[in-house]
């Protein structure tokens, strides 16, 4: 007999069923036993009455059980009205014994008092907190709705390679590996491969993968491993193109995400899901800058014109409620020193891309490519590179189309959109410059 | 006006459109300058007539430009019977050249002549083969349609990690990071957090994530990266239910591949797509023994007894073809000292496990795993393996439910699938001992 999940239960009442789980919690009372048992779509009652003969074995069993253990019932699903969870519960004839669980080192259910370091020690006990284990569901709901637009409008999945020949973009942040008698490198991101599928003739692509990044930095939202949701496109006609397709892309998935867990989210993680309207607010950076001090007395430092910094990124998300009624605000206009040489210029070296910020954090850098050949050979050199990034530019040299795209981070858009305070919650085991276990 | 897909083109006769592609040729006539233009979905025919006097622009232009630069054209979609492509041709006003590229260093029409390492060298233009383009089309769709298949299924998808702070499985295969101070190594597989999933109560989750195997072998399936279709899920009877729920998984992949590619896969790959029928035939190891020696004279050699190698593999579909008239066959019964410690052993040491061989070569190892703890610990430790997989012990302190899954190499999936005869052709950058590049 085939398991039945908890979210299916209403359909086999009066039936005689099949149900695994996790023991939630035992209620050893002078006539009754009630046990809770769990899966990961719910709870459910099972009830051992005291006085029937036949019980004494499960009692028997059941008596040296922990919670957490694992078991497998055979029994019959009745209603009762007077049972709080679902009105209904399990009258058991046969269990089995799956596992059983030793003392846990603490209570998941209460995670208040828990260091988050012990937490993530134990990371598959953590996961059984129930808000912990919905992050998991909703990030994967939240990828397939993005992954099924991407789908519908002719997109392909690639999948790059991690390992390189050469430190590419910058030596200083990547990761070095033995690769037999030579060196090689971890991609921190698939851009330039994106880029070479582009140069293919792949006219859309998408990738979620890994990517790696050697900084020695312990925030809330950085990783030295994070999942990157990656697309580009071609024919593009300028970064517009790239801004209209991100819009499309995040409410495909956010609608998902509402469709599916709307009153979850908001019970469990007191937060709404709010649909952003098209098209998103758009603003200059110079604009932006001055709409900052006049309204905040905001002045962005010297080291930072041309760009953002996370202060001025949640004012901006400030301003974007203020003046737009908007969670979402693309930023334009940055400094060309300040972005990836890939990115493209105008004729004046105006940078051809933008900034999307959400909920006080930037969640994409976005931009129409350089995928002119000699352009983006000079745009290299002015940045100082060289050997690294020769095999790159050899795929500009036999036709490329124009073409755009842009990275989300996995982890931060999920601890956004569930406001986790941490990407240490929000990744499935958290990979930082002390942190490589389990 | 934005850009019209060849595929989409009917939809947009006698109308203006915008048009962006590749140049595939020019054939330049007397009267009359024919140059056929190409995107991802297909080819169109671009017509310009030399007597008009308002296109003498138009020719200048095209007569500087090379086969493989890209052009943007705004122009006139026309029907003219006489068209071979499609029976339209585009009649343009205006052409902007996007790129130009250089003189190709092979014709990626015809890689009869060319070296495999120089097709990988540029495997941006090798890709532009029609052949090589499909590939990655197909491989999508063929990985869309599994991924879908277990979404409608509850699975979630997850990441984990690929930087660990342990060898894991065994040291020798395993590359070694240069992490900070420390040592890190690249995951194997996914097998480990796999089943943290399993033991936090994520009771079915997959991920289709890269894999690294330091492996010094230079042969037509291996690879020192690939893409590992991986899933897990809980509350199984035996090892039967994990083949059931693969026979599923491989149907709704397959499907999808010929619902959108049946006639692409027999015209250019001279292949079929046979959507197997359930249950795919299975067979115990000493009776699979017994019928190859039996009908082909085929004795396994002493070093492989307990297990499969390439030749009886090969067999071993023969077998199936002829016996069951299937392309696919679980083999069972395999010895548990030729499995990974993690498998599933009953009473009498019997491995719950399999492997399914589809078109001679072996796809998938897959079996029920061993989730009670002192189990898993007396395997580890009958096999040797002690400090390494610790940390991964600890999952089945606390209780763990019974659960099984498999991996499926998605590379060799597709070289199957398309009877390319070797993995350096279906991954997207092939990356083996001595290959890093581009």
């Amino acid at each position: 007999m085939e398991k039945v999940y908890v979210k299916d239960l209403k359909k086999y009442v009066n039936q005689e069923i099949s149900f695994s789980g996790f023991i939630d919690s035992i209620r050893d009372k002078k006539w009754v036993m009630f046990v809770i048992l769990r899966d990961n779509t719910g709870k459910v009652q099972m009830t051992i009455e005291k006085s029937e003969e036949k019980n004494q074995e499960l009692l028997e069993l059941l008596s040296n059980l922990t919670v957490d253990s694992t078991i497998k019932v055979k029994g019959k699903l009745i209603e009762n009205e007077a049972v709080k969870l679902g009105q209904m519960e399990i009258i058991p004839e046969k269990i089995e014994v799956t596992s059983k669980a030793q003392n846990l080192p603490f209570d998941y259910n209460n995670l208040e008092g828990v260091n988050l370091d012990t937490r993530l020690d134990y990371r598959w006990l953590d996961l059984r907190n129930e808000k912990n284990g919905l992050i998991r569901q909703i990030e994967s709901t939240m990828v397939m709705g993005m992954r099924e637009f991407l789908y519908q409008n002719d997109f392909i999945e690639i999948h790059t390679p991690k390992l390189l020949g050469a430190a590419s973009e910058s030596g200083s942040e990547v990761f070095e590996v033995k690769y037999f008698d030579r060196k090689a490198y971890l991609a921190q991101s698939p851009q330039f491969y994106k880029q070479m599928a582009i140069a293919a003739g792949l006219s859309k692509i998408f990738e979620v993968a890994p990517a790696f990044r050697a900084e020695n930095s312990n925030t809330n939202r950085h990783a030295t491993e994070f999942t990157s949701f990656d697309l580009e496109f071609s024919y593009i006609d300028s970064y517009e193109d790239v801004m209209n397709l991100e819009e499309d892309l995040l409410i495909a998935g956010l609608t998902k995400v509402k469709e599916l867990y709307e009153e979850k989210i908001k019970e469990i993680f007191k937060t709404e899901v709010i649909i952003p309207k098209k098209p998103f607010p758009r603003i200059k950076l110079q604009d932006l800058y001055q709409e900052l001090n006049k309204r905040y007395n905001y002045q962005i430092p010297t080291e930072d014109i041309g760009d953002l910094n996370a202060e001025a990124e949640k004012l901006t998300s400030k301003y974007a409620m203020e003046e737009y009624g908007s969670e979402f605000i693309f930023i334009t206009g940055f400094a060309a020193t300040k972005r990836a040489f890939y990115h493209m210029r105008d004729k004046n070296g105006e940078l051809q891309g933008y900034d999307l910020i959400w909920r006080g954090t930037e969640i994409t850098t976005g931009a129409q490519r350089e995928h002119r050949y000699e352009e983006i050979v000079k745009n290299a050199k002015e940045k100082g590179l060289g050997e690294d990034v020769k095999f790159y530019l050899e795929f500009f040299k036999y036709g490329c189309p124009p073409h755009g795209g842009f990275a989300i981070g996995v982890d931060r858009l999920t601890m956004l959109l569930l406001q986790i305070p941490t990407i240490k919650e929000t990744q499935f085991l958290f990979r930082g410059p002390n942190r490589l276990t389990p």
